[in-house]
Parts: structure tokens; C-alpha cells; sequence
């Protein structure tokens, strides 16, 4: 039997590899990507060449959530983009970028697909180390969610296998992007910049910590000339 | 201070007594009503008038997933609304009303509001007798998503207080239009019927549960004529 796996694919390198991982362990996967305004739209596009070149079906869900212009800086225009030193990254609390309940929102309306659809899993990229302080990313965070989805979900009332996978969840960068290599991602595909320019600005914590994992890993980055 | 709650409306009558019971208990509500395509669209109206009249303010997103039309009854024309015998409603497993993973995304909706307002709650009208035998209605369900919900957000890594609140949860039908009466909602802006059509169709499931209810209660259901 097909196993089937919903895969939360925001057009990153962190998701891209939960994609291509998640094709390794065998999973048909069909990518789920969210349009909730994010400055760096850009992502969208990478998703759809990153979902295409695995051979992944996409589908793209827009939501317009009107209290995130508020309360996160990367939706709308008026709080502006940390630029934080990158060890100090996640060291200060919660960031100016982080986007209230994302990964809850994402990760249900994965779970809404993946009942649907009869998967056995959820993937997503997450990962706690190197990243940005989000509490929707630690460990603690992503069981307890497993255990609600199974409750709440037909796959857990008929005792199905179901589970939400998060493959990055201890890696830092580095074993990302490494990774990433050796399972053949595109890099050049992915999409990292929380500004959305032509070029990635090199300044945002996203572009910090893509930056230090390259560094680190001895690697070439694609999107970086 | 002032207590903020953000309350899942629908236009119901669970809803609506939870939104009731909600400023009761002193709560300043902000109401969230979602649009998935459902086809009692009739209910996002009384949404409108119950959150008027209880004084809340109200958003209504706008919800289009595209898989809900093949896998659950409530949403498009192409799965015939279920027509089974009151004391049977739950008891074959779970009917083609379930709407894969609701709870599930309209909490996560409602989290990511709460926590760009520093709200203290979520309300859920949410009950487990006389329900319609749906996974994400179970007490264990609520309870790990509320443990999901702390875990993943700024109020919880903060340590405020976040509680996810479902005041109907083991009320029967019965028990709900009586506290219903006694918080004074109005009842007649509140709607039920699955069909959605001028007037209750009186067979679907939602219509059956709620006469029972006011049947039991002793009450005249003001919608019906």
C-alpha cells in the first residue's frame, strides 16, 4: 500500500528538505504551501519549482488572518525586519518575526488534508536548533499537537497510523544543508529571505542562519553570488 | 484588567450560549466565524446578529479548502446530507457530516488570534452527549490541544494564563437550551439547519438534536412555526 504524507512546504530550505526526505522514506507526498501574506512571496514560487521538481502535487491555500499586520513583522509593512547578530538569534525572547499560532494553523490545516486524503503522516520542517526562538518549533510543542490531531482526527478514532513527522527537528544548519545535499534538493530552488527582493538580503535572521549553515557545512550557496 | 476571550461562533445554538456564557463570566469577546463554503451559509448571518446583539466584535474569514467538497457532506452537492433516527445519531461511527479536522483549524484560527491579542481563553461550543459522534468534539481532544495551544505560543512560553474553554462540553441538547434561556440569547437569531435553506428542514441531523433538545427542555424553538 501507498503511503501517503502531507508535507508543509513554505518554498525554504528547512521545508525542501522535509519534502525530499519524506519522498526518500517512500511517502507519495502532496505539498501543502499558505499564502497568509508573508512579505517574502517570493517563497510561493519557490515552492510550486520545489513541489514540481519532486514530483509532489501542490496545492496553495491563501488566508487572510487580519490581526497578523499587527502583530508579526513579516506580514504587511508596518513593524520593521530584526537584524539581529546571528549567535544572538533566539537569545532574546520571542522575535518580531515570529507569526502568532503559524505552525498550529499550518499544521491543522495539513491535518484537515491528511484525514481527508486517509495520509499516515504530516511532515514538516521544524527544527529547534538555529532557529529563531519560535515556540511553535520546540519539541514539546510538536508531540503535544500529535496527540491532539490524533484525538481529534477519523485517523486516530479508527486507530490508523498517523503521525507528524519533523526530520530537522535536531539538526542546526549545517546538518540541514548537508542533508539537503545528500538527498538532492535543488537548492538553487529554495528560497530563504524574509525580504522577498531579487537577491537575498543577507541581513534578516533567515538569511543569518542560512548564511552560517552554508559557512559551516563548507558549501557553496546557490542563491548567494 | 479586562479578561479577553475569542469565541468560535458559527451561529448555532451551542455557539451562541457559549458566547453568552463567555461575557457572563466577565470575558470581553471578540468573536471568529469562519466561511468554508459550508451549505448552510445562513449561519455566517446569524453569526453576524448573535455577535451584534452579545455586543462582540466579530471576524469572519474566508476559508476555501479545496479537498472538503469530496470528504465530508456539509460542504458542496455532491455527498447527500445524512437522515438517521435521533437516538441513532453517533452511533455508526462517524457520519458524513464530519468535516475532517474543523476543530482542529478553527482553534488554531482562534489561537493565532488570541495570541496576537493577549487574549486569556478561547470559547468552543463544543459538547460530547447528544453530539454527532465527531473525533474533535471528545473532552481528551480539547484537553491536548489545549496543551498543544500552550506549548506553541507566546502566551504560553510568557506563562499567562491560556485556557481553552468549552463551557457546553457535557451539557445534553436539553441542557443547553435551558442555559441558553437563562443567559438570555436570542434564540431566533440563532440558526441550526444543516440544509440552510428559508426554514429548518427538520430532518437533518443538527435539526433532530436540537428539537430534542427543546422538546426536552419544555421549550417552543422560536424558529419553528
Amino acid at each position: 500500500m501507498t503511503k501517503r504524507a502531507v508535507v508543509l512546504l513554505s518554498g525554504g530550505l528547512d521545508s525542501a528538505t522535509a519534502l525530499y526526505w519524506a519522498g526518500k522514506r517512500g511517502y507519495r507526498t502532496s505539498a501543502l504551501t499558505v499564502d497568509y501574506g508573508q512579505r517574502h512571496r517570493r517563497e510561493l514560487e519557490s515552492a510550486r519549482r520545489l513541489a514540481r521538481a519532486a514530483g509532489a502535487d501542490l496545492t496553495t491555500l491563501s488566508l487572510d488572518l487580519p490581526w497578523l499586520p499587527d502583530s508579526t513583522s513579516l506580514v504587511g509593512g508596518s513593524k520593521p525586519l530584526p537584524d539581529i547578530p546571528v549567535g544572538r538569534i533566539g537569545r532574546n525572547g520571542i522575535p518580531s518575526t515570529y507569526v502568532p499560532g503559524r505552525n498550529t494553523v499550518f499544521l491543522s490545516l495539513a491535518l484537515s488534508f491528511a484525514d481527508a486524503r486517509d495520509a499516515q503522516a504530516i511532515v514538516i520542517g521544524a527544527n529547534t536548533l538555529d532557529s529563531s526562538g519560535y515556540p511553535d518549533c520546540r519539541p514539546a510543542y510538536l508531540r503535544a499537537f500529535e496527540k491532539a490531531a490524533r484525538l481529534g482526527s477519523r485517523a486516530g478514532v479508527q486507530q490508523r497510523p498517523f503521525r507528524i513527522l519533523a526530520p530537522l527537528l535536531r539538526l542546526d544548519k549545517k546538518g540541514i544543508v548537508k542533508l539537503a545535499t545528500r538527498l538532492g534538493v535543488p537548492l538553487e530552488k529554495t528560497w530563504s529571505c524574509y525580504r522577498g527582493g531579487d537577491t537575498p538580503c543577507r541581513r534578516c535572521d533567515s538569511c543569518k542562519l542560512r548564511a552560517k549553515g552554508f559557512n559551516e557545512a563548507a558549501q557553496k550557496d546557490p542563491l548567494v553570488h
